[in-house]
């Protein structure tokens, strides 16, 4: 049996390239005691991966020569570790390869009636418990809130503000293109969704938020932060969550002012969804109830095969690709 | 009887100078109905006066031939207002002068029994209330904490410092000369004072703060907002409170990167005195308590008379004071 891998072939400047990347076969390993031998089936992309080619993410380094990280949803093809049978649906970090062998220790089983495979990397899985963390336990929602979150069409985007919408809250998206903005309200019933691309965020902003942000979940940094944070409520809280605007740079670039903290009385803070593990029983049935009740809408944007991961993690990093970027290692 | 005032001469442009401020005698106003006529004693001089000048602070503006700003502490000579009588001694934003005519519903009557007058600008005043806020009410203390405060020698942070070690914390100054370093530790009972202009701070508080530091207090902002924020402990909690760093710039200068806040799971608030109002009588009779029985240092800068006013608040605008910067008006 073979395993197809996708190493890093050269460490990106900027916004990376698919020549940067190259596709490798070779026999699979076999499991050793407590191993998982596994087929992917459907791998995540996430911008994360961005800063882990930079070393400089909490989740580690990738450097030259190396697999490409990431997690993955697979079906095992033979265990050699307690609690784990063939034919078992698990989650792990096992990176961009069909046939992963996973230490079962590091693998989370997974319940597939939850929902569609895919969904658990997506609104059921990483970028949605992360939205669902921030949501719940950072954001002290109020009714009436005006709730903004960039990257809006984007899978922690669209849950945050579909979630507040739940809480009684007006979500108001930042997206880079019509599509992506006509989505986030027609399908996702986002108030309003800013097309950063057609006018100036700061006036988008003042239209759909006349009295003020209440509550911004950031998936961004750099100018959006800067222009979200000019126009906070009395009493705004901030999630700070992902730095999409930085993450091809390698650089470290300001923030705003404290000043304009101080000025709104706000609650800033830093979520890592890794400190919210303790959440995911409560929001995975939560998640998918609502999803087979037909009240959530999510968006993926799907690459076929291994050697389709290199280019959409470009698109994803230009800000192109429309949805949750996922890779269909296997059926 | 003449009342004798400082007005704003000409605006500065970065740190002020004595120049910029002119001494007037005129003969006092008559009180109106609802209002009172006093002597002051003691005038208050704050940093955020300088914001005042410029025009962004969030108090209200002095122009050009205006009056000076500042609360002071002064004795009725002639009440026109119930509640108020000859003798009492009362608080009031009446500024720069020695006998303002002053608004009753603005004044709050004093209990002169709580502490020296003075104190009464000072540790039991708006900097001690700013401090007593910001610990008990955004700082979330847990004993054990490290405290960092900027501007430690000072009203606020000579305050903030002993509160935290009342919690059972470790508090950490950061101060700008040696003598000052030398109060806050030997009298103020800090842990550490870390001197930023004999060693860079970063530096100081890798010595000072191994595990990092769990909860800072900012006065000062710029680059020692940005050297506290690279050394947080994981779940710090920050409280932006003062701007020394930039009152004396037109520019808003930007702030520490996101990342930093994300990476500590950090909380950020911004703290304005103002919104603390109602924990006054709590704060007054535990800090009276706390400085009767001894158990409180405070330093004062003190100038003799308004003509003294302009110099002292120079040197506090150049950071060369030491101790809360107080004008004495009148015996």
């Amino acid at each position: 049996m073979n395993n197809t891998r996708v190493i890093l072939k050269q460490r990106a400047e900027g916004i990376p390239r698919e020549q940067d990347f190259e596709l490798l076969h070779a026999p699979a390993a076999r499991p050793g005691a407590g191993e998982l031998l596994c087929e992917t089936r459907y791998l995540s992309l996430d911008p994360y991966l961005r800063g882990q080619i930079s070393g400089r993410h909490i989740s580690g380094a990738v450097n030259v020569g190396e697999l490409m990280g990431g997690e993955a949803v697979s079906r095992v093809i033979e265990s050699r570790a307690d609690g784990f049978e063939q034919g078992d649906i698990i989650a792990a970090h096992s990176g961009w390869q069909s046939h992963p062998v996973v230490q079962a220790a590091t693998a989370r089983k997974l319940n597939p009636a939850l929902g569609p495979l895919s969904t658990l990397l997506g609104i059921l899985g990483m970028p949605g418990l992360t939205a669902y963390a921030g949501m719940t336990r950072l954001a002290d929602l109020q009714a009436g809130d005006t709730v903004v979150v960039s990257a809006a069409s984007g899978p922690v985007g669209s849950m945050v503000g579909q979630i507040a919408k739940r809480h009684g809250c007006r979500s108001v998206g930042i997206a880079g293109s019509e599509e992506k903005c006509r989505w986030t309200v027609a399908q996702a019933g986002f108030e309003h969704c800013i097309n950063y691309k057609t006018e100036t965020l700061r006036d988008g902003l003042k239209r759909a938020c006349p009295d003020g942000i209440n509550v911004y979940f950031d998936n961004v940094g750099g100018d959006t932060l800067q222009a979200c944070m000019e126009q906070l409520a009395l009493g705004a809280r901030v999630i700070l969550c992902g730095l999409m605007a930085q993450y091809n740079t390698d650089d470290i670039p300001p923030g705003p002012n404290p000043g304009l903290i101080i000025r709104a009385r706000a609650t800033v803070r830093g979520l890592v969804v890794y400190d919210h593990e303790d959440l995911r029983p409560e929001f995975e049935q939560q998640v998918s109830h609502w999803l087979q009740q037909g009240q959530l809408s999510y968006k993926e944007d799907l690459a076929e095969g291994l050697q389709g991961a290199p280019g959409l993690f470009c698109r994803l990093m230009r800000g192109e690709n429309f949805g949750k970027a996922i890779v269909r290692v296997a059926e």
